[in-house]
């Protein structure tokens, strides 16, 4: 066997044998570097610590310190959970493993007997053994058949076995004792790093992704170094639960997704869809307010407009796929509105008196999004986008974009949105051949974004080389509850839709000009934007967009339900959402379940009530309650709905 | 040849030679039958004076007056029109024709140089010469290479010719000079009845209606015995012109629909866009005041969900291809919103103190109409269906009949809709095994609809036989502006659904229980409610949906614009949708604009108006106008816009 050479982040160089491991590596640097080493940067890619080195290339050891160093611990996580689980489950087949954002996960099929997250506490401290014997991690290269056997009836990894196996019929395992994992990523050379190490859910996931393949369980764990860090993470998922809209919207009854009938496309439940009904009809006024006209068009199209668009070339893998009528028509259900909406412009022979003519719907599209991306309202594959379309002469950019943002900080007040920033995007001024071709038009429309957001006074970031192709743009990023960015809403400048579809309006000079099209979308997709709100509220929805916003209890049904119907009609005249709590049950009952369910009033009503006309009041999440004139708690209350449209009354 | 045996509806039968005409048969009676025949029903069947009878049979002779002779003279229109046409554009190529319903037409091919409305006139003198002429129709029997050699180059009746080739090789056709028609029906026996003739218009018409095939000039005409008939007709259309929702979509901006884009598929311009939210908000909020939920459900679903609904059995031809999305799921576009609001019944388990459950949504469906049968917004393929359903138990079923009834009335009466009638379908006593078998509940609901229609004092006709597979039902049949009837609303019992998707719920009784399930559109399809409101108001809409209510027109747009905004900005802020009228025109022609807009307030203000803080108000269609103080005006509209909730305020 001939020698490689390493080279290492110094420049020196030095001669090893072939099959030298990195911790070998790493201990002729020093003891102390082998001790805290947890894997290596090898030729660009991270391997283990056992990992064999088989040809030159430049090497750095990672230590624990560094961002690689947890993924390494996580998929050591799951390589000692499956030698566990053999073990303890010796009948136990094993699918893919991996790692999340947060820890990672092992698919197992244990055929009648599945693990059920019980089980967690003898799992655990079987794992717990494994870790204190600080066994070895090894990275082995099998022959084929050889691989087979090992895994004898195992379907799942004799598919991955064969799905990895190269030309020369050569596998490679992490193998820890008898267990053999063949998701080979960089793991640690032995257990014992794992101590600080807990066991989070198990869940259904169908092998490889797709719906028609048997069901597995995928089993949830995360790993740290240090203890304080798992307590921060398991403090962080705790509020990541109580935020998450998936865990709220089936708690307060908003939604809800049924994978048998269609992963990806949501059915609304009655108080899901009050909040979204409120949120649509909130923007269109708003919209049709500032001058846009707002139209219904169809969600299917002849395939030709998608492929005049340019979607069919460059985003057919997001389209649904077109349906034959037949007849030689082919059908699409549209990934995007604009192509609809250039249909609208394209309807008349415009004028410049026309522009800006600014063109909005609440647009359903549907894009095919993988079922492994799909979260409750979040990701889906059915949506209906707040969408917007400005048709613009060249020098009307800059006042339309001031038009659309302050439109956006409007809206964003409204629902009290405030942890966000604006990201400008311009095109790569090193790479322009990029982008679309008419240098004046970037120079010109870039400079004008600019100087907009600074005549506002607006901060922002400025991202050269993330333009579109077709046009610079801005995007307004959100914190999300759980500490990411999202984008919520868009401005996107494009010169080349008008191009493919030969825009024109007559000017004042009486010839042809092409205008530019401004994309915008302000509160996102219904979906998106009440998964938003539910995360920013923690389901605790403002007066005017709490599915129901009133709740009466009568102390006595017997005694005091006539008075509480006819607050009931009183508050339904001026369009409050309330309901009475007749239900037999304690008074003290009733209080906490509008709680539960996040009422923003809860209104008692009893004989000193009726005696003085009065209610006694207690808004959400307080304790103390106000006894208050029926009159002055129906003023309150109306004042509260219209709040969010205080700026326009 | 061996005789035939003819039996006359008085029962006295007669033999005659094989191939005696209807003609001979009627002469043999009486020559005054002779004259006044148009044809006969025989063997079931109605056919032509020259129809050659070669079987035993019964035959009625058929005259003027009865209500086949119309189609018999309209179908030899067509074949006269045929040879006409052949005498004056001899390399003409001849597709199908048919009847209609007023008239007939004839699909022609005249390569590059059509026919146009404006060579009416010199066809219509050449028709009339054919006449005057009382030339012979024959009804022949030819031999299909014969008949093939007739038609020359003519690639559509060779298409026809073949396809009506029998066994042993042989044709018919109707024959009329050197000019053949091969759509056989009956016709006349000569051309001298057709005096009472009008050629009406020309369209395109694919060949076959296929859109990949050729595109044809299809000619329609229609005739008469009488020409007051044919004056009574022309009115008539000229009335349903006027009143034609596509013609007034066009020229109010209301809609339109671009068949290369896609058939039925209309998009929505923004007035349209208007009237339809304006509608789409007032069911809404009708229904929800009336104890319905309102939930958004998905437009896609696997199709195994309409596989158990039974649509996909038995509405199969009517539904949208499947998309298969390559990993065993196959999605479907809904034909129907039933089984969606079944998935929410079945998200919760139910109690008996739930029900009446009313579960109603703006559902979009899409169905394959034939692209024939499209007809601007009132057939079309993606629709949206003012959909509801309620649970109910048994017993309930009466009252809650009545209680979408009087939604139904009430709804009716604030569009003003009052010329409709209700019609109660049973199933038919004679064939119950037609219909689903439960002899009870068949019997107890029937009951109950009639019992509830009789307590309200509404007005019904009955149809047995009418019913449902799965339910009786009531629909309400709506006089069209054009004299035609049309099922604008429906409530429909069903008992199959709820067995099918095995619904239940809790009874007081602690047991499972089958509840009943009815359909119920109030105001029909968005789509088709909307043709159907331009065509009764024609355009005109009510003050509270029309698109535009008040044109506000400055006497001078100096002096006067500054007085009109600010009253333009009164308005807006009482949400009237208004807008200022000031281009440079004169003050006649903008008024005219407004009434042309059909809007129902024009505003002049001038100096006078100006001075006494008044506006001079033209309501739409009077003449008069009315000077008033703006506070008056402003009050008079907002009465105007809420009339039609006047029963809820």
């Amino acid at each position: 066997m001939s020698n490689i050479e390493i080279e290492f982040p110094d420049g020196a160089k030095k001669e090893f044998a072939t099959a030298t491991t990195v911790r070998e590596v790493a201990a002729t640097i020093s003891n102390s570097l082998a001790k805290k080493a947890v894997g290596a940067n090898f030729a660009g890619k991270v391997v283990g610590l056992n990992h064999q080195l088989k040809s030159d290339g430049k090497l750095a050891i990672l230590t624990k310190d560094q961002p690689e160093a947890l993924p390494i611990l996580w998929q050591t996580g799951a390589v000692v959970l499956g030698a566990a689980l053999q073990e303890l489950y010796p009948e136990m087949y094993f699918g893919e493993s991996d790692i999340t954002e947060h820890g990672f996960f092992l698919d197992t099929d244990n055929q009648s007997g599945q693990v059920a997250e019980t089980e967690f506490e003898k799992l655990n401290q079987h794992l717990q053994k494994l870790v204190k014997q600080a066994l070895p991690l090894e990275e082995v290269e099998l022959d084929l058949q050889a691989a087979l056997k090992i895994v004898g009836n195992d379907p799942y990894r004799q598919e991955l076995i064969n799905e990895q196996a190269t030309d020369d019929q050569k596998v490679t395992a992490i193998k820890l004792g008898d267990y053999y994992d063949f998701s080979v990523r960089a793991v640690l050379g032995n257990t014992a790093a794992l101590k600080v190490f807990k066991l989070l859910s198990v869940a259904g996931a169908y092998w490889k992704g797709a719906s028609s393949n048997p069901m597995l369980q995928r089993i949830y764990g995360t790993a740290f170094f240090k203890q304080k860090d798992l307590d921060a993470e398991l403090a962080r998922q705790k509020e990541a639960h109580e935020r998450d809209h998936r865990v709220i919207g089936n708690e307060l009854d908003l939604f809800f997704v049924d994978p048998k009938v269609g992963a990806g496309l949501p059915y609304w439940m009655p108080k899901g869809a009050t909040i979204r009904r409120t949120i649509e009809r909130y923007i269109i006024d708003k919209e049709v307010a500032d001058g846009y006209q707002h139209v219904y068009t169809p969600v299917l199209a002849n395939l030709d407009l998608y492929k005049q668009s340019g979607h069919w070339d460059h985003y057919r893998e997001d389209m649904f796929p077109p349906m034959d009528m037949g007849d030689g028509e082919m059908l699409e259900l549209r990934p995007m509105n604009c192509p609809s909406h250039i249909q609208i412009y394209n309807h008349h022979i415009r004028s410049y008196r026309e522009l800006p003519l600014r063109i909005a719907e609440l647009g359903m599209m549907h894009r095919y999004e993988k079922s492994g991306a799909l979260t409750g309202l979040s990701r889906v594959r059915e949506m209906t986008l707040n969408d917007g379309h400005t048709f613009v002469a060249l020098d009307q950019i800059e006042a339309e974009f001031k038009k659309i943002l302050q439109l956006m900080v409007g809206v964003y007040a409204d629902f009290d949105i405030t942890d966000y920033r604006f990201r400008l995007s311009y095109r790569d001024p090193a790479n322009k051949r990029k982008y679309f071709d008419d240098d004046e038009m970037w120079e010109k429309s870039q400079k004008m974004l600019k100087s907009a957001m600074d005549d506002l006074g607006l901060e922002y970031f400025e991202a050269e080389g993330e333009a579109a192709f077709y046009g610079p743009k801005l995007d307004v990023q959100t914190k999300t509850a759980l500490g990411g960015e999202e984008t919520l809403s868009t401005i996107q400048l494009d010169f080349l839709l008008p191009e493919r579809f030969d825009l024109h309006y007559i000017g004042a000079d009486g010839q042809e000009h092409r205008p530019v099209m401004i994309h915008r979308g302000i509160v996102s997709t219904m979906e998106r934007f009440t998964a938003y709100l539910t995360e920013i509220y923690k389901g605790a929805f403002p007066t005017w967009l709490a599915p129901q916003q009133v709740a009466i209890i009568p102390v006595n049904n017997d005694l005091h339900l006539d008075f509480s119907q006819k607050l009931r009609d009183q508050l339904v005249a001026k369009h409050v959402r309330v309901q009475i709590d007749d239900r037999n049950e304690k008074m003290g009952y009733k209080i906490r379940q509008a709680q539960v369910n996040k009422i923003p009033y809860t209104l008692v009503v009893g004989d000193k009530e009726i005696a003085a006309d009065q209610v006694t009041v207690r808004k959400y999440g307080e304790e103390a309650t106000n006894t208050m004139a029926v009159t002055d708690f129906i003023k309150e209350i109306s004042a509260d709905v219209a709040s969010y449209s205080r700026e326009n009354n």
